[in-house]
């Protein structure tokens, strides 16, 4: 059976890391802080607000909530995030997305600065991300990834990856980690014609395609660390996957499950993101200076 | 034997194109330029720059060269940018890279306008070839690849694609285009263990990996399309390419040759480039009107 990567141990350790980044930011009186804006009344926004609540207090990150009513315009919320940006006592800056079609989602992204971007939004961060040359933070998600890889001593050097999903969430940003560090990357894809083949040619698997139990049987091999970045609800009401982990636990070497994997990583990432940020902060000169 | 896919087709086609905007464009009175900017005198530079002028008088495209000592200060350089991207009668700004060592090539880069960023290296272009969604312009020489198999009917939707090599010149911009254009992308480097494998794998292989010959026998096979992006000097002062042409021409479907393949395809794509900023230019409002 599938060694299971779980993600509490990762999330757990990601913590303690923030912790300890946290007290040694108020010794020096700076208390790390979040603002998390939200246009309307998602039920997945609002669950994703709660875990970081959650883990805010657990890391001794501070969390403000700026809740936009679903009629905003774009011009509210690009002010909201403009506020924000230039606040000095605010270290990093959550926009909840996919915002609502009505707002412009570039002009919101362009208002904010790349030294607050948390999840990695902004045009700076991508340039970074993309050019493998200057940090700013990538997105969460694909931080996660490379998080979980790390803590179970999993190298993707040299190694073949295969990233099902081309997003600007999860997909893309995870190919310029893998490729930055050392691996071998395929990004396959809705028009990829042998997905299949491809996975099971590959020593990691992530699968962040949006579709519940897509990777079948036919994707695995062996020796495959497989990471799944589906979050998606079946039909019996059920958080599931975009692998049929089933399938998957005797025929790879190891899994992360849903839930339990990946997405519990990820709030601890940004936690770590807004940590930081605040230390980036305190150690550039105050422009008011 | 493989069919030799030559540029000079493809950029005659190219050409003409161009120069039938630069006609329009000129009707209006609007006079297409391009600004190249020189540190020094390298010889590759200068080969260039001549092989731009010439292509520019042929397109009807004015250039203008700023050339600056080798000694001068990363501050001149970026207020000689800064100059050129607020001129209105300036629409191309090519920037001679690499710089100097002593130049801050982040500044440099930093001060162009992405608007007037012909190839590809602003934040805003990178971000936007990235995440595949708005419209600055790519580095000319992954363009050139993606022209050449256009003009030869050859589309990568679907289709395994190897890139060898991942640098932000030729690698990663071409990952990108090629992600764009629907293909199945596997990203090579010096890290990657069994590059000929992956290669021989592939029915499209991107060689960009500065290496006078790499690409061996053991890359090809027999319906597979050969781009070669290398432009190397062999033992003998022989321009060359990454691909040995010699082993390929039996065993691939199709290669492009080094010299007349890629490369001369390179300097009509940046005119095409400078053609469609001018358009653009005149198209949104004059600030100062």
């Amino acid at each position: 059976m599938a060694k299971l990567l779980t993600g509490k141990e990762v999330a757990d350790a990601l913590n303690k890391e923030t912790e300890e980044k946290t007290k040694a930011l108020k010794a020096q009186g700076i208390v790390p802080a979040l603002a998390v804006i939200r246009v309307g009344e998602k039920p997945e926004d609002e669950t994703y607000e709660k875990a970081i609540l959650k883990k805010a207090e657990k890391t001794g990150i501070d969390v403000d909530q700026y809740t936009l009513p679903q009629e905003a315009s774009t011009d509210e919320v690009v002010e909201t995030v403009k506020m924000l940006s230039s606040d000095r006592d605010i270290h990093g800056i959550l926009v909840m997305r996919p915002l609502p079609l009505a707002i412009d989602d570039e002009k919101v992204c362009g208002a904010l600065t790349a030294e607050k971007d948390v999840d990695g939004i902004t045009e700076k961060s991508m340039a970074a991300l993309y050019s493998g040359k200057k940090d700013f933070f990538a997105p969460c998600t694909a931080v996660a990834c490379m998080e979980m890889l790390k803590y179970y001593g999993i190298d993707p050097a040299g190694k073949r990856s295969t990233v099902l999903g081309r997003s600007n969430v999860s997909g893309r940003p995870l190919a310029m980690l893998l490729i930055k560090a050392d691996s071998t990357v395929t990004i396959c894809h809705s028009k990829t014609r042998d997905t299949a083949e491809i996975c099971r040619n590959s020593e990691i698997m992530v699968v962040a395609a949006g579709k519940a139990g897509m990777a079948d049987s036919s994707f695995f091999n062996k020796n495959q660390v497989v990471l799944d970045v589906g979050i998606n609800v079946s039909p019996g009401g059920k958080i599931c996957g975009d692998v049929d982990t089933e399938a998957a636990l005797p025929e790879v070497y190891a899994i992360t499950p849903v839930p339990g994997g990946v997405g519990s990583v990820t709030v601890s990432v940004l936690m770590r993101h807004v940590a930081e940020a605040a230390l980036s902060s305190c150690q550039s000169p105050d422009p008011r200076a």
